[in-house]
């Protein structure tokens, strides 16, 4: 469990699973996205390099300061990732945060997309792997956030009686979660995020993303993207 | 609230009126040494440089990974700061975790050294002061830790209506705070570090550091050490 890509330095990736989670909202759509058929993705770090993707065939996203980003097709809210948008597409995306944690994860043997959208795909996946386990959360520019540490005690709470806890960040997670689980929506609307994101009228967003087990979506990194490793295959 | 010194960089520190912790057992033990008798303490960084101050008719502590360093007068368990050894005394510190968290936050307004000895000392400060509160916690070697995050969790709670929370992290701490303040100590039981130094035999240690508002103690960072400003003047 590691609150900020800020700490990620302290761990070392080598033999572990990471579980990348940005809630609000870029893992949450980019398991929305491959839900709706999207065939593959590339989350990049810079505004420019995204752009790039264009020429390749690729829908571009872009999202800054929680707005999507002049001169893309798409910005970071789940509900654009339509089938009608996305289906049978790629899609290249950059975030402020969520990119940002996947990218720096990359050392990692395998590296997750995290939602509580796909959760129960998520710990399954974990449970087979049989690998350690980072949860790396987005946070908002390098600081803590709850509803990244809420997917991260979840996670941890379903793992319980497979997995030991190594640090209390996991603890933490857990018991945060604990308590905020019969409504996550309530617990979170005291939290900055939520509070900055509820100013931009993205209310229904925020709702949609705290929903638990709606897609059977496991995004996972190869090479340079992002494939579904459970989507079947085109015949 | 920081939950780490390697995220200090994410705060402007001016202006601020930094609390600095490390329940085990840095800030505790500084502020038992105030409470019997020290009249100043020089936390450092590093061991030869806590040497040093030998030469300037000072106690030196040093402690590395939970243990007292070989060739310092005392290490870092509250016990060793009796009376009799620190009576009318200056003491230069180094500890893993609990010195750099100060060192690091010099730049702030104020530097204020808290423990749950002190906790209702420290409060009456803030109010007094009026500045803007950070609590810095040592953590562990960069990461998260639970006791110090409770101590978090107990100033905020302290705060709360004279101050309004600025962070996501101030609000899971106050969160796990009052989740775990009618038992600390087994709320801390699962917590590594506190397994950890358990297995060091300090379990006195750990007793000792989680009791509320011992000690009316205020150690502050004054250009080059630390001083205790309720402490009566000598005359």
């Amino acid at each position: 469990m590691c609150f900020s890509p800020e700490l990620l330095h302290l761990y070392n990736l080598k033999g572990k699973a990471v579980v990348a989670v940005d809630i609000l909202r870029a893992t949450s759509t980019m398991v929305t996205a491959f839900a709706n058929g999207a065939t593959q993705i590339f989350p990049v770090m810079e505004l420019e390099e995204c752009k790039a993707y264009a020429s390749h065939n690729c829908l571009t996203a872009a999202e800054r300061e929680g707005v999507k980003a002049e001169g893309f097709d798409l910005g970071n809210s789940p509900f654009s990732y339509t089938p009608e948008v996305v289906n049978g597409k790629a899609v290249a995306i950059t975030t402020t945060n969520g990119t940002r944690a996947i990218r720096l994860s990359e050392q990692a043997d395998e590296v997750i997309v995290g939602a509580f959208l796909n959760l129960e795909a998520v710990v399954q996946y974990l449970k087979k792997l049989g690998l350690d386990v980072l949860v790396v959360c987005a946070g908002w520019k390098g600081n803590f956030n709850l509803e990244d540490t809420l997917f991260a005690g979840a996670v941890v709470d379903r793992l319980a009686g497979s997995f030991e806890l190594e640090n209390d960040a996991a603890l933490a997670s857990q018991h945060l979660y604990l308590e905020a689980k019969s409504n996550l929506l309530g617990f979170l609307r005291r939290s900055s995020h939520v509070g900055r994101l509820e100013h931009l009228e993205i209310h229904k967003d925020i709702e949609f993303c705290l929903q638990h087990d709606v897609f059977d979506v496991l995004p996972v990194w190869k090479q340079d993207r992002l494939v579904d490793v459970l989507a079947q295959p085109v015949v």
